[in-house]
């Protein structure tokens, strides 16, 4: 249930990461998210959430994380423990397979794809904010990965700039249950306007 | 142990709302800090810190939270969940005890204050970046309350925006344990690039 | 003449600088820019504006400069010009006269009044991105002083930041002729979607 | 004659917007700059500041504008007029001869490569405030095109950021000489911390 509404010319889905490293079976990071992802039916909720906003008319943005490149984070005098760790096993590598989209998340005409993040929020060194107002953006559904990294953080960041969030706790999915709970049931509730099942974000868009 | 580095030049203290609504037995929000704050020892820790930093000549940047006066968030489209709260309970209401500085915190000359942040990041629409530039600081060391939400979308801002980020995980408190739990075990390694104890940060400060 | 709309709900009038010091007769900087004042009909301009948005229920965001105080600037690293002046001639100080508001334009009930910004951009280091936001406007009126620093500094930011920026050329002055004619003659018509004088804004106005 | 001082460390020259349409004879905006630009001898000045950093170990920043695309700004509520001009001419076309760099200034191994910037801002919504921090500059110099649009609003953004700001009026250039004079005669002062010339800037810089 939700007594929040989704108007059509103000709301967005923000797409976080979907790449094949976090979404497909071969992926480099899949084994991590493998058991929450089956467990709340990720990728069936996030084929639901895509096509229910794009029938009814709510712009897409892709919100995409830095695909790495050689050289990435060499010469920064402070990489996060998050970066040292994509060094070390290059996630999302431009130009290989894992730093595609997922199949069935890659951007259609019309959807609207967001500078890369070096960090975990979408915000962040991006043009996420100049283009939510260039196209009259209120409202933000964040889904995709990881709920309590890139998610998270662009929430609290959206929260911080004046928009309403909205999160779906299952189209995301995080390294454990554990994480999954620190996101929707411990931080979640201090920032996001609402926490939402992919069902109930359904149920509560306008009509097409 | 750390093998990170604070020199005195590039290195500040953020010291994030302490208010006697947090800080004081007869505070607003002492009774839900409480058992945290008395387990980690945070007031005496508070107070070995800031006297650390100050006898190291590190600077201290008091990063306050939007006292609170009649009209606050009325008129605004997107209320978070912690602003409604605020709204009924009048934490760090301008003009009352609660939202005096507690008294062993109190700045002091030379300590700069911070605008008042209006949600959680210290950064976010308050002139913190720019006066940490100007004052030439690469390293931030995040103290105060609470752990989970302030701490944490402050520290989460300061890693995006190019900082060096240390928690010190017993000179802060939360609501439960599970929340400093969720800040310093599962949040806090993705992006702080230090989590220390009062201890560790003062054994690794350099010499006066 | 124009072609733009300003529809009540999204439209804000932002009035920067509004000081004793600027627009007084005795105030410290009223007499650099008292020429093209007087030249312009700013006062009585500046009078018709507000009284304009007023009648039609466009919000107004006072946007003051930093009202200088003992102190200011001098542990900074990187003092603009402008700021070297201010610390010399102590512009807009606070708790004196000059700095504050002129009586015609004093806030008034449901006025805004963002954070007080540091250099010339109004959105810069204060919360007028997130206030604008959260009270759900897309285009911002700029009006008062100086017309080639704190008013072209916030517009060009407003343009970026993806509001339409509306330039009033006879609601603000500057310290010479050519300096008003840089301002909207040469850099505006690079950044600003409309600039208009009193009178067209005013005609362009919904009614009431 | 200066008397700053350009740390190699601190410093860095940001480079903006060098591409063939603004810099070669063939480009689509050349026919625009070319008189100012032969007056001052940009394209010999470029290259003697280019020269002389790299060979004093300062770091390059390229500041590119974004490359025009097919479908750019189409969909955007609040297009500026630089924006409309780029619709109609497709300045900085991407895959076209002139978006790419000017051979003589090409970025080289070592050179940082900044995210495109939509506006005229190298800082509005790309990486350059992070990616400066993380390289630890706090001086930074500007050349490249145009004086009174993109170096000028990036200009005000780093002094607004905190950032120690350099421009040099010889390695610049407009679409007239009013322009250049109102960049660095009117508006440079109030916000720049440095106004050189090329040679001003060589003789300032350290040995190597």
């Amino acid at each position: 249930m939700t007594e929040h509404s989704y108007e059509k010319a103000k709301s967005a889905l923000l797409f976080i990461d979907p790449y094949n490293d976090f979404l497909s079976e071969a992926g480099k990071l899949w084994p991590r998210v493998k058991d929450v992802a089956i467990e709340v039916g990720l990728l069936e909720n996030l084929k639901a959430v895509t096509c229910a906003v794009r029938r009814n008319g709510i712009q897409i943005f892709m919100v995409p994380h830095r695909r790495w490149e050689p050289g990435d984070y060499e010469t920064w005098h402070h990489r996060s423990p998050t970066q040292i760790a994509i060094m070390k096993r290059h996630s999302f590598a431009r130009g290989e397979w894992g730093g595609e989209w997922h199949p069935d998340f890659a951007p259609r005409d019309g959807d609207i794809i967001i500078k890369e993040h070096w960090g975990a929020s979408g915000f962040a060194n991006t043009d996420l904010d100049m283009q939510l107002k260039q196209h009259g953006i209120t409202h933000v559904i964040l889904v995709g990965l990881l709920a309590n990294t890139c998610v998270e953080t662009t929430g609290r960041y959206a929260q911080e700039l004046g928009y309403h969030v909205t999160l779906i706790r299952d189209a995301t999915a995080a390294f454990s249950k554990e994480l999954m709970h620190a996101a929707h049931e411990l931080n979640g509730p201090t920032y996001a306007h609402a926490i939402l099942t992919t069902d109930e974000l359904i149920a509560g868009l306008p009509s097409p």
